[in-house]
């Protein structure tokens, strides 16, 4: 790599996370094949297949409309099991506390936890704890592993993509990440814009008992947006992908905050949403699950997998033109979880 | 609890981690019972049993003699499952990274922890970076959490200990405390001090797979050294211990450094050391296996399990005497792991 520091671009979940990873993190730490980089690595164990998987949350602020640092943590990595097709059971969590934090914070932060992990049906089942002096940290940083257990024989996961596919979105695109940098810098727009955070593992359980083998990707679009995670899966499966821009579904309020900060919504995170790709005949009734669960209401098909341009994603707009879609470069949003 | 704001102390595992964490942390998370405060929580999967833990590594320096942040985080999270009485098999790994480290030391902290990985015969299977900004983390911090399996039926936990019991420690202590701290302050002994971070699981397979079911408590002394987690393992078995101070192993320079500054080594924090709880028959054979293991050359038969004051520890000196032994108070060495 050309730079010898690390940026804060490294850790946007773009093109250069993705190079550090590639270039860096992968090769030296372990045999994992790079188009096998799905959120949870399942794993063989005695009887069941175990999926696996850990995160680190680091938003600022630790608190914004709709949630906080602590029910992130448990939903993101609910999900990233989710997305393996597994039932998350175990969750680890590992805290940063930087000294001077609040208790009367942290307990706030705890009991989110608690109820989040309640709601989701998953075990906070061991833990560790940290303090860095002042100026060390900021606040509270908490990392969550999981395991789960995958209850079936399909394969999920992003390299699982065929021509013809449909693509699915749960609900509607960039409120997360909006949640958090309208709080952070301040911005008071007319209708408040909450987090989306919520765990989505009830929803892809339904999802595999109605449909089964016509399920072939699940993935949430975390840090750097539905554009960032379409284009992973482009790749790993060797296909291209279609957006159709007027069936994205955006709240009015998400996308006149976008404008005004010059954002586009498909590279804003989400954090309670999941991308699906399905086979064609699977597709409405897809649709149709979504819309009856209670994580799926705005629910959309929002796109078409071919296989014509390997490894490309294309927004088709709303006036009928085509143009390419690339990974967030840079770091248009720090620290959104 | 009285104070209102996080301190440092509370980071040390000593009385304020203990009461944050008993009186916080654990009531609002989750139903673990206070007295299975194991390392590792051991769950029932389907057709075996397995071992989860967690451990976030903000050591400062992070580069110190004998080893970095990074084999220390492997070695830490692979000897909490070893510790469980778990053959470690899965690792997860999530760095928090400032934004101004350099890339050189990223990369020599992950080879270090793939040479780690490698050595202890576990896989780094999944991961996740963040970077914060300048000023709001300090270099890296890594979290690790890991899977295992137990192949046995065998219980291992600290609530195990029984009267009559032997411990052992399986080498010297204060090393890896001394160390980083020598290189924080930048002392310079006659001697040089190097941290004892190792992976013990090898040795923990063969003192099961010898001794079995006179195995009671395996536990590593780490934050707030042996006399910390000897007072936790006194109160989770309901029985008193006596440490024999004589039979007590320190490096002729760790002692030298612990007079000069001030520290008692019992309370310093070990990387690559364990205490083990056997049945008195057991003892010698113990004993005899560690000496023979290249990762106990140096252990000792230290003390005797009673139970007539359920809950104290003591220290039988050279010239006789005996004290009581408390837990780590305060912050005595704050980000020694």
């Amino acid at each position: 790599m050309n730079d010898d520091i690390i940026l804060l671009g490294h850790g946007s979940g773009g093109t250069m996370s993705h190079r550090l990873l590639d270039e860096l993190i992968l090769p030296t730490l372990s045999g994992v094949a790079v188009q096998d980089q799905d959120d949870s690595a399942v794993l063989p164990a005695p009887g069941a297949r175990l999926a696996f998987t850990t995160d680190s949350y680091v938003v600022d602020p630790i608190f914004f409309p709709g949630g906080n640092i602590g029910d992130l943590a448990i939903n993101g990595t609910v999900n990233d099991l989710a997305m393996a097709g597994a039932r998350p059971l175990y969750l680890s969590v590992g805290f940063i506390l930087e000294e001077g934090l609040e208790l009367a914070e942290l307990e706030s932060i705890l009991r989110s936890m608690r109820a989040a992990a309640d709601k989701a049906g998953v075990r906070i089942v061991t833990g560790d704890t940290k303090v860095v002096p002042r100026g060390k940290g900021d606040k509270v940083f908490i990392n969550t592993s999981g395991v789960g257990v995958l209850e079936h024989e399909l394969a999920i996961g992003g390299s699982r993509a065929r021509s013809g596919d449909r693509l699915l979105i749960s609900g509607t695109i960039g409120d997360h990440g909006m949640a958090v940098l309208s709080s952070r810098e301040g911005l008071e727009f007319a209708a408040p814009i909450e987090t989306d955070s919520m765990a989505l593992n009830g929803l892809v359980d339904e999802l595999l008992r109605e449909l089964g083998p016509a399920v072939h990707v699940l993935r949430d679009p975390t840090r750097g947006g539905v554009a960032t995670t379409l284009k992973e899966i482009a790749r790993q499966s060797a296909v291209d992908i279609t957006l159709d821009e007027p069936a994205l579904p955006v709240r009015p309020a998400v996308k006149s905050a976008c404008d005004i900060l010059g954002l586009d919504p498909l590279y804003v995170a989400n954090e309670g949403k999941l991308l699906a790709m399905v086979a064609p005949e699977a597709a409405e009734a897809a649709l149709a699950l979504m819309r009856r669960h209670e994580t799926g209401t705005d629910a959309a098909i929002i796109g078409t997998v071919g296989a014509e341009v390997p490894g490309r994603v294309f927004l088709r707009t709303a006036i009928g033109g085509r143009r390419s879609i690339e990974m967030l470069s840079g770091e248009q949003l720090p620290r959104i979880c």
